[in-house]
């Protein structure tokens, strides 16, 4: 059987992006048994990077071994039990998702909405339930390019002495622009490796501060992902439990790119992507397109415009544009999503 | 910060196993979207691999976004409601993880024990309860190296018309003994990537077969894992609906470990493993070791012996030889679990 060819791409759209180089020299590495110390040391190393590039000191901080939806998911299903409220903001497809996941958890979720392209108030979080067991938000909005303004919540909560955990979703945003875990009392937050961490998709770097590890439910509703499990294999000190056996080779990925990442340095990241956001939104603007995201909002790591109908070549759809630029030019870009399929 | 250097091991532990030379190649190639047409027809041609290793025309068969215990879940969770009989054969570390899973699923389960070491007895799972929703077993117990006997189990089921579902973890049996996922009426089953399929953990081939798929239910616990959903993306005709990004490289190297086995051919990698596996017990019965499976059940791929501990070297444990082993010669075994912790 013969390797099926594969083209390179230029992978433009909603991610996975193109990796750093140095993910295709870690693959490559021999493989680790998942209890050998030179494993472990590598993973401790990788968990290391992941709170520096979390900004966070929780011990609690590793790779999920999934992609950001089971990352999502292990954030839900480790603090929400049956009758929990659950304040979720929902401005695009990820928040609809956090409200199934959630709603899977048995919760009451008390949806928070605002229009498709326009941010999240803040406030309208806070405000939405006298006693919340959590508030959730999405900070970078894949399906939009819209940033939710998220630094706020936890320091509002924390002032009031409020119970209320808060979920942050940081898959589009680690990385790319400011995500500070403890600086914004975030008390859960997962990611993606394939977005502005520039490593191929299959893991949700995820991290705990210590008010959700002291909350966490007694037996969550997943075995895969039940935190108290998992935490004595993939932190501590001495010997490690066996819980599943971990996802070498995609931990090897992720190490050598928060290595590339740390190498340029955490805010240099930051200030390209907002240098290349910016450049691409003023060139786009430029050639008359209209950008889908509101003003002050706009993300730099993902860009999203109305499609022009009215410049489609004769009998070509958003679609055929698409794919010609994906078989003619190597080029992937994304496709609307929702309502807005076709659209943006 | 410079890659962590690793050693190249000779890994005979219960996997990960050295993988084939060509999942290195794989994880080398350009990546591609998850929704490019070349990745949904090297998923696709994937999922028609494992058809294959799993002797079956399920056509929902596809690798879980997840290390083995994912494919467990997955395989609980959506078919299994809160009060369901659930009859579980435990005689090792995986037949307890199946309880703990059906338990979390709010499963009435009922336990069928056989002491570690030796096999289930298959007539015991089937009277064990009246009207079960589901009979589950371990094919190849890799905590003990006992080979249970499953095959029988679908076809006695379906001579009595019982409505009972039939679930076998294959993680350790698929691609190193027969597995006939059709032949012997198997309505659910689950593999791990890292075992006798040569590829790195971090997937579970998994298949559903019609009965299955037709009982699901509505709305199942797991979103991450929700079989209905993801039917939508990894199979079926026409446009493939996104629902997590799929783990590409992972998959770019299931496809090769398969492309591996399957030039092979499947009975001859069953006619390795078998010669192999006698040739390695045969030898340790010779240097005076005893083994640990039942005579009659043994796994050819995963072989256990009692620790001979007045021959072990004075003042060093079974754990000190394994360390030693390793250090010394990069060789890496596999130490008992539970209750043969130091003795297997």
């Amino acid at each position: 059987m013969p390797p099926v060819p594969l083209t390179d791409r230029v992978l433009m759209g909603p991610g996975p992006c193109n990796p750093y180089p140095e993910v295709a020299a870690a693959f490559a590495r021999p493989l680790l048994g998942h209890l050998d110390p030179e494993f472990i040391a590598l993973l401790d190393d990788t968990n290391e990077r992941l709170r520096q590039v979390f900004r966070t000191t929780n011990p609690l901080t590793f790779p999920v071994s999934g992609t950001g939806s089971a990352g999502m998911e292990a954030a839900f299903v480790n603090v929400v039990e049956p009758g929990d409220a659950v304040v979720v903001g929902v401005n695009g497809v990820f928040g609809e998702r956090m409200c199934d996941v959630a709603g899977r958890c048995g919760a009451e979720v008390v949806r928070v909405e605002a229009p498709w392209g326009q941010p999240l108030d803040p406030q309208s979080l806070l405000d939405a339930h006298p006693s919340p067991r959590l508030i959730a938000a999405v900070h970078a909005e894949t399906s939009t390019g819209v940033r939710n303004d998220v630094a706020c919540l936890g320091q509002h909560l924390r002032h009031q002495d409020a119970e209320a955990l808060v979920l942050v979703d940081c898959v589009t945003s680690l990385g790319g622009i400011p995500v500070e875990v403890d600086g914004w009392g975030v008390d859960l937050a997962y990611a993606g490796t394939q977005k502005c961490l520039g490593v191929p998709p299959g893991l949700a770097p995820f991290t705990a501060g210590e008010r959700a590890v002291a909350r966490l439910v007694d037996r969550p509703r997943s075995w895969y992902l039940d935190l108290g499990m998992l935490a004595r294999y993939v932190t501590g000190e001495g010997a490690r439990v066996y819980h599943h056996t971990a996802p070498v080779s995609m931990v090897y990925a992720l190490h050598a790119g928060l290595g590339a990442l740390l190498d340029e340095g955490l805010e240099a990241s930051w200030a390209r992507h907002r240098e290349c956001g910016e450049a691409l939104q003023a060139g786009l603007v430029e050639l008359g397109f209209e950008l889908f995201a509101a003003e002050g909002h706009r993300l730099p790591e993902l860009t999203t415009v109305w499609v022009p109908a009215d410049r489609l070549p004769a009998g070509m759809t958003e679609a055929d544009v698409r794919r010609t630029l994906l078989e003619r030019d190597g080029i992937e870009i994304g496709g609307g999503l929702g309502e807005f399929a076709g659209k943006v």
